[in-house]
C-alpha cells in the first residue's frame, strides 16, 4: 500500500509524461485502458460482489444500487472510455496568437492542469470516467473514492492502469487513494504543489467539506436549487410540460427544478392545472405524487402543505416543489438571487422582452427560455462527457467537459528583445 | 463608518446594477470618476501627507516612497481611469454560439464575476487602478488596503465614488474597507456568497495567509522565482543582455529572474562574461553590482559566494542571482519543474529544437524564447492593464486584464423542449 503522499508524488512524476504525450498515443491508452477493463471484468464484479455484501444493511437501498457493478455496466465503463478517446483533443488548441509592440510573437497555448484530484462518493463507474477525462486531457488524475466502493474502484483502476502501461503512459497517470478515511480527504485537499485542481464529486456535505478546507484550487459543483419561473405571458400547456420534466424526470440530480415561481396575474388560472398535473394525475397513474410546498398566496388557490422557512433554501432532490406567487418579473429575478445555488434557471414565457431581461439579469449558470432546466448535463451541451457541473464563477461554469480541464501558457518567441 | 459586512451587502446590492450597464454608461462613469479625481487631488494629497507623516519612522523608505502620493502620481491615476474607459469592454461577448441535437439555441457569453475583493499594500494607486478594471469589467469591487494608506485610499475611493454616482452607476460598486485591521482581511477571505472573487496584490505572506485561509474563490498571484537558462547553443551576448535585463532592470518586480541555469558545455566561456557584465561592469559604473549565488560547478570557474540550501526556491527582489551549471537541457527543465513558481522562465538558444522543447515542457505562465522574462505584464502583453499576474493554473494564468475579471454562463433558448 502507497500513502496518499507516495501517490501524490508518483502522480507528479506521470504528470511531465503525459503532458507531453500526443494525442495518438493517448487515444491508444484510453482503448488499451477499455480493453483492460472488460478482460478485468470477471475480477471486477467479484470485488463489486464483495464490496455490496460489506455494505449491506450498511448504507441505503439506493446508495447499494450505485454501488453495484453489472456485466452491462462494466461495458458501459469500457465503451465510455472509447467514447472520450474519440472527443477532440483539447490540448494543444492554439488559443490566441499576435505580435506583440516589441517584436515579441505571442501564442496561448491550451495545457493540461497538471494533477487533477477528485473526490467521490460511491459509484466506481466515476473511477474511470473520470480517469478517462483526466488522460484525455493530459492531466494524471488521484481518484479518491468512498470506503464502501474500495474493492470496486481498485480493481478497476489496476485494470485501467495496465491498460496504460500497455500503450507506454506511465501507470501513475491514474492512482487510487487506498486510504479511504477522512485524513486522505484532507490531504488532498491541503496538497499544495502536488493538487492543481480539486474537484469534489458528491453531496453537499462534501462539497461543503472542500470549500472549507480546501488550500488548493478547487471547483465547487453539482448543488443545483433551480427555479422555474411562468411568466404571465407564459404557454400554460409548455409551463406545464417542462415543468413536470424539470421537476418529475429524476428528482435526485442537481439540474433537477426544486422551486416554481408563478406570476400573480397568471396564478389563479395556472397553479390549479399544475396541481392536476403533478399531484393528481400522477397519483392517478400509479406514480409519486410531488408534494407541494406553498406561499400563503398560492395557498389560497390550491390545497396543499405551507412552506416553510427553508423550503425555498433546500436542494430536495425528491418529489418535494416549493411553489410561490410572485408580482413581476423583477421580484421572480430578486428571489432568484437571493435563493438561487447558481446552477440553472428557466423562465417559460410568450413575452420576447420578459425572456431577454430574464436571461440578462439572472446569474447562474445555465439561463433557459422556454425549456427544461435538465438540459444543463455535459453529453446535452454537446460536450461529449461531463467531469461535473460548475457553480461557481472562477474558471468553469456549468457542465466541465475536456476543455475545463486544460489551463494555458503563453509561449513568447523573440530574438533577443529586453525590457 | 460601515462594518465589513455592511460593505459587502453594499456590494451584492450594486453588483446587479452594474452587470446590466452598457459600455457607454461604464465608461461615462470611469471617466467622470478620473475628473472627480483630478478635483480631489488637493484633498487626496493632503490625506497622503497626513499618513505619510505617521508613518515615517514606522515602515521602511522604499514603502514610504510607494506610500507617496504626487500631483503627478494622482494625474497618473486619473488618466489609467481614462485608458481603460478606451478599452473594450469584456462583458457581453459571445464567446460559442451553437445549436443543440435537441434544438436548443446555446449562447456561451461573458459576464462579470460578480464582487471582486482586492487586498493590497502599500500603494494607494491602486486603489484607483482596481476600481476602474473592476467597474470596466462590470464587478462590483470591496478594495481592502493597506492601514498606513489609509487616508490616502479613502480620500481617492470617495472621489472614484462621487464620480460613479455623477454618472448615475451606484456608488457602492466601489467600497473601500474601512477596518484595516487582520480581521477584514479574514473576513473577505471567507465571505462566501458576497465575494465572488478575491485577489491578493501584495508579498508572499499575504499570499500564503489567502491561499491557508480563504474559502471564497481566490487567485495566487505574483511570486516569481524567474529562471533564465543560457542553452549550451546560445548566443553569449544575446544571453548576456537578456540575463542582464531580466536580472537587473527593475529587481523588486515579480518577472525579474533570480535564477540563472548554464549549460555545462557554455560554463567556462560564459561564466567569466557573466560576472564582468552583471558584477564587475556594474561596480565600475557605479551601479549596485548584481550578488552571485554559485553552485560548486560555477564557483569552480568563477570567484562569487557558495550558493546555500535555500538559494535557488528564494524570491531574492533584489541585486541577487542564484547561478547553477547543468549538463542537459532536460536537468534545466527539471530543475525549473522543481523549483520554479510557475511565472515566468525564458531560454536563450540558437537551436530550435531546444527551444521548442523548452516551450512544450516547461509548465510556466510564459515562456520566452530569446527575450527578457521582463516582459510578463498586462501593458506589454497588449491587454491595455492588469489586476496582477496569477501563477496559478485554474481560471487565468499570468497577466489578468480585463477578460480575465469575467466569467460566462450559457443562455438556451428552447421552443418547450423536455428531456
Amino acid at each position: 500500500m502507497r500513502t496518499t503522499q507516495e501517490l501524490l508524488r508518483a502522480a507528479a512524476g506521470a504528470k511531465r509524461a503525459l503532458a507531453l504525450c500526443g494525442t495518438e498515443q493517448k487515444n491508444r491508452a484510453l482503448l488499451a485502458a477499455a480493453a483492460s477493463l472488460r478482460a478485468a471484468a470477471g475480477e471486477i464484479l467479484a470485488q463489486n460482489a464483495k464490496d455490496l455484501a460489506a455494505a449491506r444493511g450498511q448504507i441505503p437501498d439506493t446508495m447499494l444500487d450505485r454501488l453495484a457493478l453489472t456485466e452491462e455496466r462494466v461495458e458501459g465503463m469500457a465503451a465510455g472510455l472509447e467514447a472520450v478517446a474519440a472527443l477532440p483533443d483539447p490540448v494543444g488548441r492554439l488559443l490566441e496568437e499576435r505580435s506583440l509592440a516589441n517584436g515579441l510573437a505571442l501564442q496561448k497555448i491550451a495545457v493540461p492542469m497538471g494533477t487533477v484530484a477528485i473526490i467521490y462518493e460511491s459509484r466506481p463507474n466515476v473511477t474511470a470516467d473520470a480517469a478517462a477525462l483526466a488522460v484525455k486531457s493530459g492531466n494524471a488524475c488521484v481518484l479518491r473514492g468512498g470506503k464502501e466502493a474500495f474493492g470496486s474502484n481498485l480493481a478497476v483502476a489496476r485494470a485501467l492502469r495496465r491498460g496504460l502501461a500497455a500503450a507506454g503512459l506511465p501507470e501513475d497517470a491514474v492512482c487510487l487513494v487506498e486510504d479511504t478515511s477522512r485524513a486522505s480527504a484532507a490531504e488532498l485537499m491541503t496538497a499544495n504543489g502536488l493538487v492543481d485542481l480539486l474537484i469534489p464529486r458528491g453531496g453537499a456535505g462534501l462539497i461543503r467539506a472542500c470549500i472549507q478546507q480546501a488550500t488548493v484550487p478547487c471547483i465547487q459543483t453539482g448543488t443545483g436549487i433551480c427555479h422555474v419561473y411562468v411568466d404571465a405571458a407564459a404557454d400554460p400547456a409548455m409551463a406545464l410540460d417542462i415543468l413536470d420534466n424539470a421537476k418529475t424526470s429524476r428528482p435526485s440530480v442537481c439540474n433537477a427544478a426544486e422551486v416554481c415561481l408563478v406570476h400573480r396575474e397568471i396564478a389563479p388560472a395556472f397553479l390549479p392545472r399544475m396541481k392536476a398535473r403533478l399531484v393528481d394525475e400522477r397519483a392517478a397513474k400509479g406514480l409519486v405524487p410531488v408534494q407541494l410546498r406553498l406561499c400563503s398566496e398560492a395557498a389560497a388557490i390550491i390545497p396543499g402543505e405551507g412552506a416553510g422557512p427553508d423550503d425555498f433554501d433546500t436542494e430536495f432532490l425528491d418529489y418535494i416543489l416549493a411553489v410561490k406567487v410572485v408580482g413581476s418579473l423583477e421580484e421572480a429575478m430578486a428571489h432568484i438571487a437571493a435563493h438561487s445555488t447558481g446552477h440553472s434557471e428557466a423562465i417559460v414565457t410568450r413575452n420576447e422582452a420578459a425572456a431577454a431581461a430574464f436571461a440578462a439579469g439572472v446569474d447562474s449558470a445555465a439561463v433557459y427560455i422556454n425549456a427544461s432546466t435538465r438540459f444543463t448535463d455535459g453529453g446535452e451541451f454537446g460536450l461529449g462527457c461531463e467531469m461535473g457541473i460548475s457553480t461557481q464563477k472562477l474558471h468553469a461554469r456549468g457542465p466541465m467537459g475536456l476543455a475545463e480541464l486544460t489551463s494555458y501558457k503563453y509561449i513568447l518567441r523573440g530574438a533577443g528583445q529586453t525590457r
